[in-house]
């Protein structure tokens, strides 16, 4: 996996709870580009909360006032909490959800006027796609769980997860259009999830689709009455989290890679994953059970 | 962008109204490759109407009694009046819908005679494919506004539309298969637009679909009552020729531009375009305006 | 077409009504690749039954007992069946069906144990691969018609078929984690044929969508009462059946290539498969006859 040498750069075992976590921020190889502290998140509290139980490691955006703005501090921040012991067997689903009514609103537009300039843009869109496609490096299954508006670069977040759950009164826009700066990097996850001309529609008039609309056009794989969001993503989670991790890694990275195959060289490539996966030993330890009607239990 | 440069050929001014254009029909190199004269549109009225107003064009298809038949004369009419003026400020917005119960009918059949033999065959399917093109290389949104039947190749110009509103009674199919000639140009747009199996069993049955199953398949991206549709349509393109010209046409190439590549080029190609876009006039006038809490005033 | 030199190797004529089929297991040089007599069928009943009437082939995966689990005998059974005559003028239209109240299991688990190790596990995946790219390869139209559940490779091979047509109470499922083998090459047809959220829900948790959702999602093109389930399959089978062959496989062939292209090329492609279109026999017969006011006279 190409996420595999980053993520391993991380060290420290899993621990239970976290909350304001006791990890640093990351100073990081994998996410920069840019020169050495540009960016750097400044002291004072982190705009995400980690918590970690049962193999479920909860992640929300937390900074409602700000409607939980992807600005350069929270996106590093979300990054070091996605990368933190990425590799520990005790993790084996991420969930990402927000504090408010926002789930979140995208770039902080202060941080892309012209005083900025063009080289801290261009950290913060280069940031931004790190984040999104580490969600598909990841090695573990990652969900959106969102209550509320996703707009722009937090519509991009939604639909860079692997699945994404809403409650029925979300919405989804990339109105990026209305002030003057068009959704280019969102787009990438949206065109990739939805039907172009929803997409296109959204992107040209800015304005929002319903949960409905969304899960319709395929950008949710769920959606649920707001009191039930977050029985149905637990249950999903716990669903997860009671499954190999190896099985579930190694079929997660050969999806992502086979979708942008031809059909014969994804043939080739995910036979040859699933020899492999047979070869682990969660893969022979599942068949066995199965055959001998018993639970499998799960070496990880 | 690509066609920037054969849209650049055509030269003078918009000028608010036009009816059965005072603009020349194009003779072009953007649209050819037969040789010369062949196909050049008949004299007579032409097949296509437009005006333009407020920088939104209406385009009308204007033949209801061969029901819309994409003929070469109709096809280079059309591609006359998409690129008449195409680099002009002043139009935002191009909406295509037609006269009569019938979208378009496609090809016209007496076209595709042995009589006209296979060189000119090839000028009418290959003026069509550029005028496919042509939507979405152009340098603003191109709306389709359906209002009845669109089959064969007028059910691959809805496809090829940035954007598709369809009253409720519209209706789609590629029933090529049942005169033996499988619309495999229409499938170009339409696979791209519509899940695999509900294309082909389009293509393979020759059998219309509905406006609210071309909506669930992607085919529309909005299906509204027929009383309903004109004011939808125009309320989109409204909010379209609000906005800044110029940033809607940077990220419009933008967007399919990345369609096609692999996540991390389309990221890295897209941040750049974000960064590019804020370098814009109306990139920086617009996150100005948010911040100062006022409207924006384009430069286009 | 690349299939052809494979499927031309099979000679004898059509036959009407074919039942436990007189036509012998393929040995072929098509669908192997591993040492001779590797999985070589079983004597004894073959696990799939064929019968062909009016151009209509019924293919019935007929082992309700095992599931119709896609043992290597399955896969062979129904590659020989698929095979058979493929280039025969009297073959139209394919349908693949099943016995029993789960259309197929996917994997025969005893056949990737331990004990067979690597090299026969490659054999499986890689037979179960070729019949899936054979489905899209074949020159007619191939639909799947389902009734009952569909998991693992069974979800696989409907999602590979041209179209698939299901009962309401018809679930499809790719529940490989839950014994430790992720459903991989299964995301192959999976991941292309619904949005990728709902493939990796799918893929992640292991649980099943209906019938309905399945519609919603494009993994199916029809959805009716399970009552009408023959009928309305047939009724396409015969539509399809009443065109012209040569027609529809030269289309289904142009499909599949111009979907994996960028559009310049996928329109250069089409432009040339609708030169050659209209210069088969059946081409020219059904334009004449549309002009003409007539039922056109296909020589196939």
């Amino acid at each position: 996996m190409a996420a595999a040498a980053g993520l391993r750069a991380l060290g420290a075992k899993g621990s239970g709870w976290l909350r304001r976590g006791p990890w640093a921020p990351l100073t990081t190889g994998f996410c920069s580009g840019g020169p050495a502290g540009i960016g750097r998140p400044e002291p004072g509290p982190r705009p995400t909360i980690a918590r970690q139980r049962d193999g479920i490691r909860n992640i929300v955006l937390s900074d409602p006032k700000r409607r939980n703005a992807l600005s350069l501090a929270m996106l590093k921040s979300l990054q070091s909490d996605i990368l933190h012991e990425a590799e520990s067997q005790d993790l084996k689903v991420i969930i990402i959800s927000a504090e408010g009514p926002v789930f979140s609103s995208g770039h902080d537009l202060k941080e892309l006027t012209d005083e900025q300039g063009p080289d801290y843009h261009a950290e913060v869109f280069q940031t931004c796609s790190e984040v999104m496609m580490l969600i598909q490096n990841h090695p573990v299954p990652i969900i959106a769980m969102v209550n509320g508006l996703a707009t722009a670069a937090g519509c991009q977040l939604v639909a860079s997860c692997d699945i994404a759950v809403a409650s029925d009164k979300s919405s989804f826009a990339t109105p990026g259009v209305n002030i003057g700066v068009f959704c280019s990097t969102p787009a990438v996850a949206l065109g990739r999830a939805v039907p172009r001309k929803v997409a296109l529609e959204m992107l040209f008039t800015g304005e929002p689709i319903s949960a409905q609309e969304a899960l319709l056009h395929g950008l949710l794989s769920r959606v649920v009455p707001e009191e039930r969001l977050e029985e149905e993503t637990m249950r999903i989670a716990r669903k997860v989290a009671s499954l190999s991790r190896s099985v579930l890694s190694l079929g997660k990275a050969a999806f992502y890679r086979q979708l942008a195959q031809d059909l014969r060289t994804a043939y080739h490539l995910t036979s040859q994953t699933m020899v492999d996966n047979l070869g682990l030993p969660d893969g022979q330890e599942g068949v066995k059970a199965f055959l001998q009607k018993r639970k499998p239990v799960w070496s990880h």
